[in-house]
């Protein structure tokens, strides 16, 4: 094993292969990451965001998705029209991320559903990116807004009224949508020093970005790309952005002199330029959020999902 | 992919390897596949279990398992000394079975404890054995003895007081020894034409192995290796051992003439002598069971598990 726990995938040495596999899994739980009553919810955006989470992983390592098994636990007397949703949305999803549906299999469970999906991707040796590789002096950038997922989340969970543009927010907490292509640029550009996936939320993964890579950092709350119904409807939104989580934006560190050429790959790859929000530190300089007042603060914990 | 949903596992073709790679995935939820509360139950032996059924995917189509992702979901409340031990369970499994736990991840649950266990796995091109491939005249055998786990389900959901020769039962239910042994002996022998493992139970199994391989089955009542304690408690036990399901023995087919070639194999292996309990008929001869008293009967439908 190249890459053991604590990454966004493991990657395995094949024998024979200039590749490594990666493989990955991520386990999504009625009542702990969805409720089938939700406005908007659907059997089809479960299927879809299941493997979606997963593709982001593999994304995050500069990798491509190649094969899917899939666990569903289902309570009995669910309707057949909802499973075949589920699976109407994970195929979906695999379409639009070249991803081969291997198997599958369903078991009872006495409460409610479960899906797990196992993710199988590739990635040429000398383009694996990781959490750890990231130098003092490096900027830290995303590849967009943030703030969005955590934002619908807040909405569904605190049944507070729908409000415009609150359907956008609600819409990318059950239909993330995996940034592969530009987790392949950034990997094949040679220029990225480590990247993980936004799936807790960056107030949450920058700090694991950091512990792997043995270095502090600095991020400034002016520079946050909150997305921008999140900030209208939620004062601004910068908690949503640094706590919420599920927004599926890579985060990722290069040296200063690489921003215009990873600037042109994300280019041509038909993404947004690179949104640099700080700078990685020595290990000695912490975590702090520079605050709109010009204050100094240590990164707040990020939020954990509302059932803990 | 070579073979698709409906073996055991999903097998492979990787670029520049002369190996298939296998891989599979269980989901193990409480109150469907087990109860926190049974006698003889722990978080050691989930944990033993849940990679094992998985092994057994791979033990079933002439592999070698490598490498395992674990997803775990726990109630909130539970106590880490759980959690320590199912991680306990994991490594003695992976251990005895030559398997590297190559990352993991846990996840808030609402009710009870879920796991799911990906494994990859991989099987040289020419000895990957599949469900097809049966042919009409072919033995039909099992690697070793029926309806314990079944007969240890019986006892602790039915709380009949514990009887001498139970905790056998009970042991084979939580603790299952995949034949991993078995199954590369047999796929290295190149002389199985089809094989699978024993999940479900045989009434369920062999009907699978017919219908991939468009063939049909008799399995003669008095050949069936039922368990001695199974037999000795539950009359007989040829109920437990058609229909209990969870022995993960391997059932596989091969000419008769292979016979003295295949118990030499299984011997080379430390393995018991091939079992045979049936033949393989033409597809237009259906799936019969010879009962002990002469009488032919189509083969009963295998219990599902105890919560349906």
């Amino acid at each position: 094993v190249v890459v053991d726990v604590g990454d966004d995938a493991a990657a395995v040495q094949m024998a024979g292969s200039d590749k490594l596999l990666l493989f990955t899994c991520d386990m999504l739980v009625e009542g702990t990451h969805f409720r089938r009553g939700w406005s908007g919810f659907s059997g089809e955006k479960l299927g879809w965001k299941a493997l979606a989470v997963n593709v982001s992983d593999i994304a995050a390592m500069g990798g491509r998705p190649t094969y899917a098994l899939i666990s569903l636990a289902l309570p009995g007397g669910i309707e057949m029209e909802f499973v075949d949703e589920v699976y109407s949305g994970l195929l979906r999803c695999a379409g639009e991320y070249g991803v081969i549906i291997a198997g599958g299999d369903s078991v009872g469970s006495p409460q409610g559903v479960v899906i797990d999906v196992s993710l199988l991707g590739e990635v040429e040796k000398g383009r694996l990116v990781q959490r750890k590789g990231a130098r003092a002096g490096d900027l830290i950038a995303v590849t967009g807004s943030l703030g969005a997922a955590g934002a619908g989340l807040h909405i569904l969970e605190s049944q507070i009224p729908l409000i415009a543009g609150g359907e956008d927010l609600i819409a990318a907490l059950l239909e993330p949508r995996p940034r592969l292509a530009e987790g392949r640029a950034l990997a094949e550009s040679g220029l990225v020093s480590a990247m993980m996936d936004l799936s807790d939320g960056l107030a949450d993964d920058l700090p694991r970005l950091c512990q792997e890579s043995e270095v502090g950092a600095r991020i400034f709350a002016k520079k946050i790309p909150v997305h921008p119904a999140c900030r209208e409807l939620f004062d601004g939104g910068l908690e949503h952005a640094l706590c919420g989580g599920e927004d599926y934006e890579l985060l990722f560190t290069f040296v200063p002199e690489s921003l215009p050429k990873i600037a042109s790959a994300l280019k041509k790859a038909g993404a947004q330029p690179p949104i640099v929000i700080g700078e990685i530190l020595p290990p000695d300089g912490g975590l702090q959020i520079l605050l709109p007042d010009g204050s100094k603060s240590p990164l707040p914990e990020g939020f954990k999902h509302f059932s803990s």
